[in-house]
């Protein structure tokens, strides 16, 4: 089968194996996936992974190896890790796979990925997609339950004043997400453009050269994966307030955490979530995430696609297969 | 009045002028004080601070303009901030004077301190101490509030595991307050003579070079100070752990957020506490603050006890007026 390969390079291969699901799993044709910075991140050195990459697809269940059978012919989509169900662990207990210290993840760690003919995940991870929400919707179930995870986390009053740092496509969707559910939001990036996708769907948006920083923000999401959005941030955080980190940021300058301390900021590090919560949301439609999609290409332009990722004025690119 | 002000450089001034109690406020002859980093830090320029310093210190009550006379010759302790206490601040509204964007704070911002034969503060923040509780424990009433601010931000459960990493004064004030909140914790520092004072008091403690370095922490206070101390909470803290930052921390090299991100975790700052829990807890005796003392000075020696407090073993350092 075809598949996007990273093995020191990035290349396309057109006769990997096609993986064989074992017990418990299925075995998934991929119609459409998404290309993430993570992916990118990966063919720099991130996590050390080698193998199938990719983490956001939508596909047709074509086989089930063993127990319950429903979701065969199914379209789906996958949850992105898997642990190991010991009934010692107290993250798969709580179906915080995520998190479990022996977990494989999806093109990302021990485990081939998506961007791929076919691919693999245990069944009990799967999703069946809502008869209404097209592949193009779909395939932004991954990056939306992460926005999920930000109210899974923090309880967030109707009250509270809410500003999300960063336009790409990260910040983007983290704040139609909060918007969805009624939360009083804010965007605020460096590209009018970008801007205008949130606002064309009712947000109230900023550009950063017009924010007045002032510690006033009961919650502040950090979407820039910059230190200066970091320190921007802490900027807007007011005492006792909560600053999600959904990026990672390493310093590259000398950092000074003590404002964390000083107005007793709560720093939320925020990853991945779960697929329920999105999948609700995707199926009510509130959220239009086709001004997101900046190409589609087709498997055979894989190598190309990558390319376009890394500019700076895409948003999401998505693979056909 | 003798006072030791710190002005460019620190000196004890023998003829400044006695302060004069403004409306709402008490003047307290002060008994006992005792030194804080924040005080040895003023003295590097933390806060550009000029003036009294000083905010620990027991004292008697000796004259009240105006208002509630009640605590007229009694012996107290003061929080060391107060608000604006305007009706729209809803930091004074909640009593969290330390978050008052207008605040004053005792011998740190806008406020003569306590290392003086008297000092002035309003009496809505003054705390009558409790007769049983003398004055070499009461004067340890606001690191002790400090402490207790843990719990007064973070629901520890009875089945969580709470790790503090620093055997200095705040780690192990940190520490015996957790413990005496029947709290399951364990103190980690690198001097034995110093974790022993805890050990004496029913505590788990722990060389560092004896701790195994897993993620298995539910809660990690970090109380070192420095850069490797919060590198080593990070590695501490299991994924969507929380990890309480009461030392203020600046980074010197590059410094890498991303395990924050990745399993999720709170960094919660955590600074000064209410004085109401912290009375209790001294009332109750539950805690030996005697061993921390490692010297008791003069206030003509002033100097001298500041020199004390910089030395490396140094605990607690009072000076008696």
């Amino acid at each position: 089968m075809k598949a996007i390969v990273f093995d020191e390079k990035l290349k396309l291969v057109n006769d990997y194996e096609k993986p064989v699901p074992q017990k418990g799993e299925a075995l998934i044709r991929v119609t459409l996936a998404g290309i993430c910075n993570t992916d990118y991140e990966i063919t720099k050195g991130y996590m050390g992974y080698k193998g199938i990459l990719g983490h956001e697809a939508v596909g047709i269940v074509e086989e089930i190896n063993g127990g319950d059978k429903s979701l065969l012919g199914k379209r789906v989509v996958s949850e992105i890790s898997y642990g190991c169900k010991s009934p010692e662990c107290p993250y798969c207990a709580e179906k915080l796979y995520r998190h479990c210290p022996d977990r494989h993840t999806l093109g990302i760690w021990r485990k081939d990925g998506c961007f791929a003919e076919y691919f693999t995940m245990p069944v009990d991870v799967l999703f069946e997609v809502p008869d209404n929400v097209p592949d193009e919707q779909a395939v932004f179930v991954e990056p939306l339950a992460a926005a999920c995870e930000i109210t899974e986390q923090l309880h967030i009053k109707p009250f509270q004043k809410v500003i999300v740092l960063g336009d790409g496509k990260l910040g983007l969707i983290a704040a139609l997400t909060l918007n969805a559910q009624n939360i009083d939001v804010t965007l605020v990036g460096k590209h009018q453009n970008k801007l205008d996708i949130a606002k064309k769907q009712g947000l109230k948006t900023k550009l950063l050269q017009d924010l007045q920083v002032k510690k006033e923000w009961d919650v502040v999401v950090e979407a820039t994966g910059s230190i200066s959005g970091f320190e921007t941030a802490l900027a807007l955080t007011k005492p006792r307030g909560v600053l999600v980190l959904k990026s990672t940021v390493a310093a590259s300058k000398e950092f000074n955490l003590a404002p964390v301390v000083i107005d007793e900021i709560t720093v939320l590090g925020s990853r991945c979530g779960q697929f329920a919560p999105a999948l609700r949301l995707l199926k009510s439609q509130r959220i239009d995430f086709k001004p997101l999609i900046s190409a589609v290409y087709g498997v055979d332009d894989a190598l190309e696609a990558f390319e376009k990722n890394k500019e700076k004025d895409t948003l999401k690119v998505l693979l056909k297969f």
